[in-house]
């Protein structure tokens, strides 16, 4: 009986059984070198918009490789429709908010840019790169987008109505995570502001707004990176895919 | 006026208004060599029992401080009885964990030993010293504990039936986060597994005892980081002092 490795991987194509597809030279040298798997050794993949599928790794030549779809392990199932939205921080704590977000299952990440930003430099590709990346671990069939960065005030101004945007609000005087996140449906996003905190003007911008809702998460200060994972857990745990 | 710097101590000490007190050589080296503070400054300390007061930096010597306690600016509140078990991980996440726990209010932390635990060194003097920098970060006016490692076997048959044990069962038979902490109040554990997860006969002990609740947190892998920061979050909204 082939091994089956635990290696996942998103192939940017369209998988379906018993059709064969060549990788790309990036992927056939992760399989093949970093992984150090053989030829005929099973693994997962997904293709972002059709499943997950078991496959075989065929190697094709020293550098080349493709895989063979046997069957169809899971079907696809698209995350909630919600976004995180949160201004860029060091790059371990950004990288570390990607990972988790992901993991916690956004359909998207959106680089905000606050008054208060100490960060405007936005690798998308790395971004991207490290979604993928996560959506691979976490075992997700879908793959989040990351969205251009742009700025809080023209982010406002182009906001569909039709969604919820959640701020986490730091001054003390939103609402609990527990009140505003029961009964509260997709399609929503939730903004994190900066270390620095939101400024003066764009708290009154945000409680100005009809779709926006303010959140509290509790008396003790959080870190830009904590309040995303809290905020996100708490909605999936209450009006998400959690329950 | 002085400068009131943000800066924010912990004191191992009885603090008390009009009061002077000699600080420790370190925490002297701390915030004249690395903060670089004046006399005369104040900042907020915090003595883990009585609550916060603002203080008045004063030079004794080269390497040698005290403050005067100016006023009390906030009392002392305890945060909920909570504890995170976690099985240690790589020394960032470790660290991770810690801070993030610290942040989310619990009121200790207990390393625990499982069958499938990558790492057994439990550095108990540096995880202290993380957790107390923590608490002073996230304005705590207590200090979390740092409890001595345990198995996960000696752990249960020590276990106080007074207390809920909540474990995050990846396995997926768990009941909804948002349904096991409604109405779950102090005291309470929470047990996040190694990242191999739980062995078989671990799960059954787990399932066997009548103060175990096993948790689902959703249909994705969550990395243990990811989930002692989500299940402690959902607890926190639905019954501890974020409501």
């Amino acid at each position: 009986m082939p091994k089956t490795s635990k290696t996942r991987i998103y192939i940017d194509g369209s998988l379906a059984c018993d059709s064969q597809l060549v990788l790309s030279p990036d992927l056939a040298h992760y399989l093949l070198s970093v992984m150090r798997l053989s030829g005929g050794e099973h693994i997962l993949a997904f293709d972002g918009h059709s499943g997950e599928y078991e496959c075989e790794l065929q190697i094709l030549g020293k550098r080349s490789a493709a895989v063979k779809i046997l069957s169809k392990t899971r079907d696809f199932v698209a995350t909630p429709d919600i976004r995180l939205l949160f201004a860029p921080l060091k790059k371990d704590c950004t990288d570390f908010v990607i990972e988790k977000a992901v993991e916690l299952g956004v359909r998207a990440i959106v680089p905000i840019i606050t008054e208060h930003s100490i960060s405007d430099k936005i690798k998308i590709e790395r971004w991207r790169a490290q979604a993928t990346e996560a959506a691979e671990q976490s075992r997700r069939v879908d793959i989040p987008s990351i969205a251009e960065s742009v700025t809080l005030s023209k982010f406002i101004a182009a906001y569909n109505p039709a969604r919820t945007l959640y701020f986490m609000d730091e001054t003390g005087s939103g609402r609990p995570a527990a009140q505003v996140f029961q009964n509260a449906p997709a399609p929503a996003d939730f903004l994190i502001g900066p270390e620095g905190g939101f400024s003066d003007s764009e708290l009154k911008l945000l409680r100005s707004q009809p779709f926006a809702r303010a959140v509290s998460l509790g008396p003790r200060i959080l870190r830009a990176e904590t309040a995303a994972i809290a905020a996100l857990s708490c909605w999936q745990s209450l009006s998400g895919d959690w329950q």
